[in-house]
């Protein structure tokens, strides 16, 4: 069983949470798809930096844990796109709230390279 | 100059927080002291698996961030500290926001092994 309660300092659910979403290009993908690229090609362009390769890792991931649903339309070649479920659905504010963090407090300086795998 | 516009899909300064406060431990230890464990070895004991090795690199890179502030109080020993900054305390309400989805999303399962380096 796990022992933690609301009241601990350490939270076992919220450090998966946030070393998830802040894992290396995860953050910047579930923004892209809350903001409406949904096709895995359309991800690709919206991010600089980003490989395939390694999109196609952070999209499992997400899919892994239930945050997104890979959604598959028939056709030639079918087309394939990615979909927030209700639980990634119900990141949208938290996400919005470190957008509005960080654009008040990060400087330009601290986003050199960040366009950089 | 630095492109980046609110209406873009990618914004360089959320993807910058989003991977700074997603950080292995990062995110554990900013939550500690945002609930009141401000002195080095309350904030190790307050996070399981953490090394004093680990918590030491992070809170200088959380320093060098200016979300953290180190305080040494005279004595001997001097009493070494640490508190958030505006910028750190600003953040507040987005860890308690992903706090929050995080008790409503994950499931014990998605944590085991978080007490694992």
């Amino acid at each position: 069983m796990n022992p933690h309660t609301l009241d601990d300092v350490f939270c076992p659910y919220y450090t998966h949470a946030v070393e998830l979403v802040g894992r290396r290009w995860s953050g910047a993908i579930l923004r892209a798809v809350l903001l409406g690229k949904h096709r895995f090609n359309e991800i690709a362009a919206a991010i600089p930096g980003l490989s395939d390769r390694m999109l196609s890792e952070r999209l499992k991931e997400l899919e892994a844990e239930d945050i997104l649903e890979r959604l598959v339309a028939d056709g030639s070649p079918a087309r394939v796109s990615y979909c927030l479920t209700a639980k990634g659905e119900a990141l949208h504010v938290v996400i919005m709230s470190l957008t509005g963090w960080a654009e008040r407090w990060v400087t330009p300086e601290q986003t050199a390279g960040q366009q950089t795998a």
